[in-house]
């Protein structure tokens, strides 16, 4: 994948300095997208125009030439390491070592991300350097727009959500009722259980375990609790998705809500509003559009029908109590946000949707799509559909 | 789990600063050792003889009181964050939030790991207080050392750890040989295949999925190459697997090397003496003696068997080309290091022991266990044969 750094290039003929640099491994997803290389030690990205790489060892060398994005590739072995850990000690050796590597490229001052490592920072100004944090973000900035590459990874990746979503569905659907719990070859049919049947299936999809949610009842009221122990009969379960494929390292996201039994009038209520929720945020998306407008058109449905909303009530903690939603990449959790300060949606920009009610007494409805923003709307990437009974 | 922390009460009078402080995610294994607590987003840990938490919203604040070993938990509200916002903007807010924070421990200086991010350490400086980076890893020493709790989620993973490669070897055990390549239910055995089986396994008993090796011929060669495609009859397989246990976040380590057909002498030899450098390396393993001195012990054997080692040549890309072991526990490889700068070992710390030999030409062996350091020498954790022909 070759992204367009043009927007990076911008960034740095305005603040004026000569390079941006990155000091981490490849899980910090800024570096892998300018990198263009998977490690899992850190390493150090120059981009000045061109990029360029510097390893400690010479483990990653050959593999990062094969397989990086980068114009140049070198160790510190190739600026006199050795020497400098004799002359100053292993640690201020880093310091010189990386002051000799910027200086080959001509380069005095460095904007970095907001979390790069101090003691490289520090290292770097005792050398003379001057290293400012990036506090706009601007690769990660740069990373929300897609490249038709990404979205086939992202569109990939839903599709073995899809396929554990499928999973967990049946193991619901064909539950027997016992005392109001869910149950499945005579043992309660358990949170656990569940989310097991998901991240198998995402393993045999090529995704990579992440956390699940299959949570019921009044767990199901924390937007951000895993779930546990026994499924109850008669009450939402919500199940939220967001694998990640292992060769791609792209993510998708869904949540689908589902009960086995008889739902309540309110929670049929809550369900059909939280679908009309979700309708009404897709009519808001599109280019030009802001992340706001699109969350305020949710918040519009659930206060309409007098429900509690954030917007509403900064302090409610029941209704729809999180933003609309976010954008999914490298990380499933990145820019845009759809939420009170959401900014200008552009093609490219890939976001869940995920409108949702919670109260502990009542349990939580949400649920949630993946699309992207195109020239005139948006494609909506998930085929699965949405039912609460099963 | 109540962490010993008095070491880290020496560090801070020895260095005279206020506190120790981690601006992380629990991803970070001295933030989730310091705070006792699991998060997915960033939160600070400051340590002054107390550990205090601070999280910039109020969603993980309930269960932080709940689940963490903090004696307080705040949040950035607690430190008037909404005025600050509006008078500073939202990043220099934060760095008023946390210099008030700061300041109601009477804190002025602290020390910070050495990845601990620059915005925030600038910010914190702009506030007029001393941030200095702790280049010894103060709080990654002190997780090398582990208690009976510790010790016991090493265990328990090792044990989904065995049963993981159990699964491995009864595929490449069961395969048949067609033209030199291994052959199951018609189809050729790929390296992914049994990788899969290995983290179903893995994923089946409680652990997350991390990355695996299985890797035959020249793959195997590489120590850091994870392996793909078909695999070969009648050559080694070296098959790593470093689990995480989902519930403890404690990691095991343990490869074994299979062959199915018929070996060559060279690698009949390479494992007999394989297997007597691990020997040699436990013969050596116990309190007092330096991870030096365990390499070393590895070295010997090879060296005199007239193998190469990097200790006899710095420059060998074959033979014996990495170091003896590492230390295991939140993270799979950890302090202390069984290498040629390898320090004094300790009763409590849980090191592999895992000699190779690596040819292109020929191929890769290697054997780890896992073991913990004794009061009169190491307790081996593992319990799995090492056979060579399956």
């Amino acid at each position: 994948m070759d992204p367009d750094l043009s927007r990076l290039d911008d960034y740095l003929d305005e603040t004026g300095v000569d390079g941006y640099l990155v000091d981490a491994d490849s899980e910090l997803s800024d570096q892998y997208y300018l990198s263009g290389f998977d490690a899992p030690d850190p390493f150090v990205t120059l981009y000045d125009g061109e990029t360029h790489l510097l390893f400690p060892r010479s483990l990653e060398f050959g593999r990062a030439k094969r397989e990086s994005r980068a114009d140049t590739v070198e160790r510190y072995v190739d600026f006199d390491h050795q020497r400098l850990v004799g002359e100053h000690g292993p640690d201020e050796a880093v310091s010189h070592v990386l002051a000799a590597f910027l200086d080959s490229y001509d380069v005095e001052s460095v904007a970095v991300p907001s979390r790069f490592p101090l003691r490289t920072a520090d290292g770097l100004r005792d050398r003379g350097k001057t290293v400012t944090a990036d506090t706009d973000s601007v690769v990660t900035e740069i990373r929300a727009t897609k490249t038709g590459t990404e979205l086939d990874h992202v569109r990939t990746a839903q599709r073995a959500n899809e396929a554990a979503m499928a999973a967990a569905e049946d193991l619901v659907a064909g539950a027997d009722i016992e005392d109001g719990t869910l149950v499945r070859d005579g043992e309660a049919l358990t949170s656990e259980a569940v989310k097991e049947e998901i991240e198998v299936t995402l393993l045999r999809h090529g995704c990579a375990l992440d956390e699940t949610i299959v949570a019921c009842g009044a767990d199901a009221a924390d937007p951000h609790d895993r779930g546990s122990g026994p499924l109850s009969a008669h009450e939402p379960i919500i199940v939220d998705i967001f694998p990640q494929d292992k060769s791609t390292k792209y993510h998708a996201d869904m949540t689908r809500t589902f009960l086995r039994g008889e739902p309540s009038d309110e929670i049929r209520e809550w369900y059909d509003l939280t679908e009309r929720a979700k309708a009404a945020a897709f009519d808001a998306l599109e280019p030009g559009a802001t992340g706001a407008d699109v969350h305020d058109a949710v918040c519009d449905v659930y206060e309409e029908a007098g429900e509690p909303t954030l917007r509403s009530d900064e302090r409610t903690e029941t209704g729809f109590i999180h933003s609309t939603g976010h954008g999914v990449g490298l990380d499933v959790h990145e820019l845009p946000r759809l939420s009170p300060n959401g900014g200008e949606l552009r093609p490219g920009h890939v976001v869940t949707i995920e409108p949702g009610m919670y109260d502990p007494e009542i349990g939580g409805v949400r649920i949630e799509d993946i699309a992207v923003v195109t020239e005139d709307g948006y494609e909506n990437f998930t085929e699965y559909e949405q039912t609460l009974v099963v």
